[in-house]
């Protein structure tokens, strides 16, 4: 027989999932708003924001009613892990909701003429999210592991990204304005990507119990950090 | 006769303060590199951050450590809270080291022709920053209340620097790569303005054990959300 506590870390899995769902439709949408250039389709995004706001302050709560159960060492982790990734899919929902402020103002002005591959950006970042929170649920250190690196290739649009961004703005000065609200967009996709390598480094602590939010651990204040 | 779960209570406080100061200590040196182009001192906050990720990894350690314990109510609240304080804190110290990469590019080109008070923004923020902590420490809901509405100056300035810079950058093309660093600078220095304001909401919920961080709660996911 399944004890009580098994079913209410059972509901808070799955509330986390419902809720990763619905940050991964916003991000989608927020960029299908920026390329139909949808104005409408941007003011939903925003507006809906307040349902993964409403998602975050639930699993707080659940999280502390479970915490008040003293749960086992195991479950414990499991619990401040789950707090943790909702804070991440919370912040994954502003990002949505930039990229849609943006969408909005660019739909009312011309068009920039660059092509700037910002789905591709956002599929790759999303499926970070997506392996992230499989990891989760399959309890799957390597699978979180695995995730990790792919940081680094968004990391590399976005740098390419803004390279462009910066050429056309130098050839085409009137287009600066437009050029700096795609700068955000490819910035805020980058910290989709930051915040699905966050939940994969969660998971990993959560199944063996370490640390590897920061490699240089212990090496000392004066570890080189590259990048 | 004070508990033994009191005095690590007061030790997870005070190394959550230290931890703070470093932040600081970071932020301030980041924008004297920018001032002073001082590429050396921009390394050595790159570098410094590794300081601040391990107090987080070490808190977090804590954290868990005292949750297993099973601590009342009112500390289980604290825990948590200090466990999100000391993810702010880390971000801060990100935002220094951004801050400072940016420094070290500008501190190899010719100065931008361009009068900011970034050293005032980062003032603001911090003292912002102060504020929350102090309130964590006096437990005092009021003063962290007041510290909230604080965020939306430093929105104006963020938001008045990149008008001004965004004209320059129309005025002068050759600067566009130079200005784009001030750019994030700038973006850098609201996000540790949202980080301190995180924190006081984070004391808010402490003290009134209410949650104030999505004013928006309950009133359906079609609530307009302005800003």
């Amino acid at each position: 027989m399944e004890h009580l506590i098994d079913m209410e870390l059972g509901e808070l899995k799955h509330k986390l999932l419902t809720m990763a769902s619905h940050a991964e439709t916003a991000v989608n949408e927020a960029i299908r708003a920026l390329v139909e250039r949808d104005y409408d389709l941007a003011l939903h995004v925003k507006e809906n924001d307040a349902v993964l706001n409403r998602f975050e302050i639930e699993i707080d709560d659940m999280v502390i009613h479970l915490l008040a159960k003293a749960p086992l060492a195991s479950d414990l982790r499991f619990v401040t892990v789950a707090m943790k990734i909702s804070q991440n899919l919370e912040r994954v929902g502003d990002e949505a909701s930039k990229i849609a402020k943006r969408a909005r103002d660019l739909s009312e002005e011309p068009p920039v003429k660059l092509h700037l591959d910002l789905p591709r950006m956002a599929t790759l970042a999303l499926h970070m999210l997506k392996s992230s929170l499989d990891a989760f649920v399959n309890r799957d250190s390597a699978a979180a592991r695995a995730v990790i690196p792919r940081d680094k290739e968004v990391d590399a649009l976005n740098k390419q990204f803004n390279q462009q961004i910066a050429e056309h703005m130098m050839e085409n000065p009137d287009t600066i304005k437009r050029c700096l609200n795609l700068i955000v967009v490819s910035k805020s996709l980058e910290r989709i990507a930051d915040h699905a390598k966050n939940v994969a480094e969660e998971v990993v602590y959560l199944c063996e119990a370490q640390d590897i939010r920061h490699p240089n651990r212990g090496k000392g204040g004066t570890a080189a950090i590259t990048g």
